[in-house]
């Protein structure tokens, strides 16, 4: 078991192109649906991920928040085929580019699919409020918003959001 | 991944204790509550299990019947126990006994807390239609009954059943 600590944010600019040093290609799935998550019946999300050649199951606490419980364990690649074919309801696809500035790894995930046009920065630390660089291109901090999980994006895909909801308002 | 091809039964007496060969001792719980499952909004159960000093991960798809696609994960048990603690809504504990019959393992499970009273013989086989023993123990099958899945039995334990639900009748 791990404790993530992580903080999510949305990009101001395209520039953060230039510093990638490595692109995997993800599609994932998850077992329960985030409208079960909603209504409490479930207390952690549970992803199927495939990653290039490996693949994962992934269990997270489901709160919002920057520090949550995940536990993460490799999984045969074929059983994790399967489980997205016939245990999941709608996948995501997106591609993660790492951008390292200065100690920090950045993950920067490019959505495809219904969820092409969103585009999040995503970062680990060793504390809730442990300091980090801010390039410019980093914008607006939504690891609050509920919207950006991407169990949610499943049944709420970026294509069907409204301006206020792409401009990170957390209010909406 | 596998898959399950398990039949269950009640049983039609308690002469089957002097078979027992090995009795191991389970707790488990689920990430998703039942109700989920009945809603539709997950597919397949996933199950947290401490075995003696053994933990597993198993998820298997969420339908009755005798036939599942079934995946089984070995975990480390300090995982498995804060996952029973903090993201399982209730708990099964029973202890397994082991029974062999012929060329056949008879794993019968017999509940503990508020399920106790409830004993059941479980039968793994490789296809829905192998030929298995019927000792004079084994009583009436219940393999299509929702209500014996381990999952419901948190939600509805075997304490709160009625008399026609505990004879194993089906339409109730």
């Amino acid at each position: 078991m791990g404790i993530e600590i992580e903080r999510k944010f949305l990009l101001r600019a395209d520039t953060w192109r230039a510093g990638v040093t490595r692109t995997l290609h993800l599609r994932q799935g998850y077992l329960i649906d985030a409208a079960a998550l909603a209504a409490g019946l479930a207390r952690a999300s549970v992803r199927v991920r495939v990653q290039d050649a490996t693949a994962w199951l992934n269990i997270k606490a489901a709160r919002a928040g920057i520090v949550r419980d995940e536990y993460d364990y490799a999984i045969p690649p074929a059983d994790a085929e399967r489980m997205l074919q016939t245990l999941c309801n709608g996948l995501i696809e997106k591609r993660r580019h790492v951008v390292p500035v200065d100690d920090v790894h950045f993950e920067i995930d490019e959505f495809l699919g219904s969820n092409a046009g969103l585009v999040v920065a995503e970062l680990e630390l060793s504390a809730a409020d442990a300091p980090f660089p801010r390039p410019l291109w980093l914008g607006r901090e939504v690891s609050q918003h509920l919207r950006y999980f991407n169990v949610n994006l499943i049944a709420h895909p970026y294509a069907a959001w409204n301006a206020r909801e792409r401009a990170g308002d957390e209010t909406c």
